[in-house]
């Protein structure tokens, strides 16, 4: 795939995040990568979207070294460079403060498996990071944010395979997947299953959380060597 | 009715549920039966709406069976036959994972008939299914799904023709009615009704249900044969 | 004015509430009335308003009459009559099931002055009515439910040229005007108070009233001899 | 700047507004100051927007005089007055009656700094102003409302520029920048805050205050002499 190419794929996938409702103002970011060429595209910093074309995309090595001169990158890259440098097998990663997941990550709360719809696209609970330290933020405070998502996986032992995001606590969400469109999607999604575990907890103070094998059973019709659920349109 | 005809209707009755906002990606899908003809007719299973067009609609016998080559039918399938079978004077089902809906079923709550809202549309309480057993998932899952409604409205008693829809414990709402456009129309309306409903009880936690003779009223002046709601424009 | 004119402005204003978001279906209903000519204006019941035009709107006399061949007034025509008769000074009736509003007259409570919108708008707490008896159901049930919300500003004491509307208990909103486009704009306004004294009583669940003194500032600088807040554009 | 170009500054921004969905009907007004030319612009009150055009903007000096035969201004110009007398480096105010922010105002509660995105756009939680008293009601109601905002900074020590905005306790947000531009963007940004704020105390009742290390963090990196935020697009 050509530089051209991707900055084509992580400028839509930057405007998807605004047509679903879930950026406002200059609020997210999307990055791609390709391992092979060493390359990572991402949106720059602080521009209205209006003002955005493809070609004003962010071009930089896997450290963050920018390769192409243009505009300089989210400051979130690094946050983004510490995640892609943990998880090989992902492509894509899309950061908002979207209104309900970034309310779980305000109250400091993982976001519970409710429901069937959860379980489709999460296999279970979305964590919650710990706060960083004053050490932390005063450092490289975004390299130390991305530290942070990875700690919370390793010491719970998630598979970020299988559980696409995570909200950094006092923050928001960050969701990643094979691609950036994927990334976008389980944005979207997580928002969508942010918004109903509260309204769930409002319904029943006290509701249980999904049966553990409809969690399985749900994940893995969708998720994995024995899906059963997606099909190509190509007959 | 020509199978190209059902195509269409099912076809549209799907994007109506998106429009309506009930559905994101493809979360979601309406069938429509002809028991005369032995056909049933329903959205193919994990195929973006954008990519769909009506000609891509499944067709089945009244098992399951394919009968025409083509995309797979959705994997809810089974479940949409099980309360075909049972509830022989219904033409239309629908599926989705709207919000409201979806948080009443993740909570594990009928959803109560708190106005005359409600009470022209369905009448009575919205019934929520029992979980499913560890050995009904293991077994034909979706099948089982549709089971446990029909056994909900068995054992307590609800005519189904009353009561055009059910919340599936941890999963979310299933309607129906004389033709799937019908099946659409009370999705919308379920969705509405169990906004009203939680938002009823946050502002009363305590609020009393409809009075009886208003559910009868309202639910008798629209539907069965002294209704006076209704009437057709043609003139 | 014309008949014809009549109905085009209720036309409009039904549509109105449509677009406003207040309606779902064929939900609601907006009335005009010419005392001097003896004629109500209203919604034809029960037909979808994308079939609906200008001239299929509901023509009768005060009484209930129907004076123009065609569809059949609203159901809700003798609430409207009955309001029509005791409010001398009102010229247009909008009824509803938005969302908000219908919560709180299914909490049967009140929506208490909380803010100066409110206070801008409505001169006081928008009364929610009792219920009804089975007596009055089982008779002429829509006229009994336009005299309940008389009796509830009578025994109350409210103006009804100060206080433009009404939640019916397990029912909704009535909002009315001098015309029905101020109807219609009421019922908007109503909506939105529902909305935000919800979420005060949210964010603080002992929100005191707003000071009486601040309610007749506002109500004042809108409403009567001494308001200062409108101008016409004509200069 | 012309008067012109101001009056086309300032209708757009009031224009802006209604396309974010913070102003229904009349409600909120934006206004822009010129204080070497000793000028203000505010839309006029009482007019809807689809009757307006920019040439309807009203000019007064900065006490309020009208400088240009028309459309009387806003009947909150003397709260504008009265905040931009106190506050020399701002450019632009905008209030309105946002839903959210509103229901804070009317919950009589500071918005509390649960995260990050607050912490990008206001430097610490959003002040709710006391109540006026009878006599400040009594006597220039508009121009006291504006006394207590300062009032309020003053006794707290909040810098106003630090913190863009402010809730009129039972009435509703005033924000402000250094244009009428920044003025809007703020008062969408508080509408947002105050939407999470509550979604955060509904997901965890207890939520702590964003760590006082990380609001100085993001704060400044987008605000002063230290930010690394934005960028221009001109390269």
């Amino acid at each position: 795939m050509t530089i051209q190419e991707m900055k084509e794929r992580v400028y839509k996938a930057n405007l998807e995040l605004v047509s679903r409702g879930l950026v406002l103002y200059t609020w997210g970011n999307v990055s791609m990568i390709d391992r092979e060429q060493g390359v990572i595209v991402i949106k720059p910093r602080g521009v209205e979207y209006d003002d955005l074309v493809a070609d004003d995309m962010s071009v930089t090595d896997l450290d963050g070294n920018i390769l192409e001169k243009g505009l300089l990158p989210s400051v979130d890259l690094d946050i983004h460079i510490a995640i892609y440098k943990a998880y090989p097998a992902i492509g894509g990663i899309a950061h908002t403060h979207s209104t309900y997941a970034t309310a779980w990550a305000q109250a400091r709360r993982d976001i519970p498996t409710y429901g069937t719809t959860h379980a489709d696209h999460f296999y279970g609970d979305i964590p919650c990071t710990r706060a960083l330290t004053p050490e932390e933020v005063a450092g490289n405070y975004e390299m130390e944010t991305g530290n942070v998502v990875v700690e919370t996986f390793q010491e719970r032992g998630i598979d970020p395979m299988h559980l696409f995001g995570v909200n950094v606590g006092g923050h928001g969400p960050f969701t990643w997947g094979a691609t950036p469109e994927a990334s976008v999607e389980n944005s979207v999604i997580l928002e969508e299953l942010s918004r109903m575990a509260l309204l769930t907890e409002q319904i029943a103070p006290k509701a249980p959380k999904l049966e553990s094998y409809v969690l399985d059973k749900h994940f893995l019709r969708k998720h994995g060597a024995n899906s059963y659920f997606y099909q190509s349109k190509e007959k």
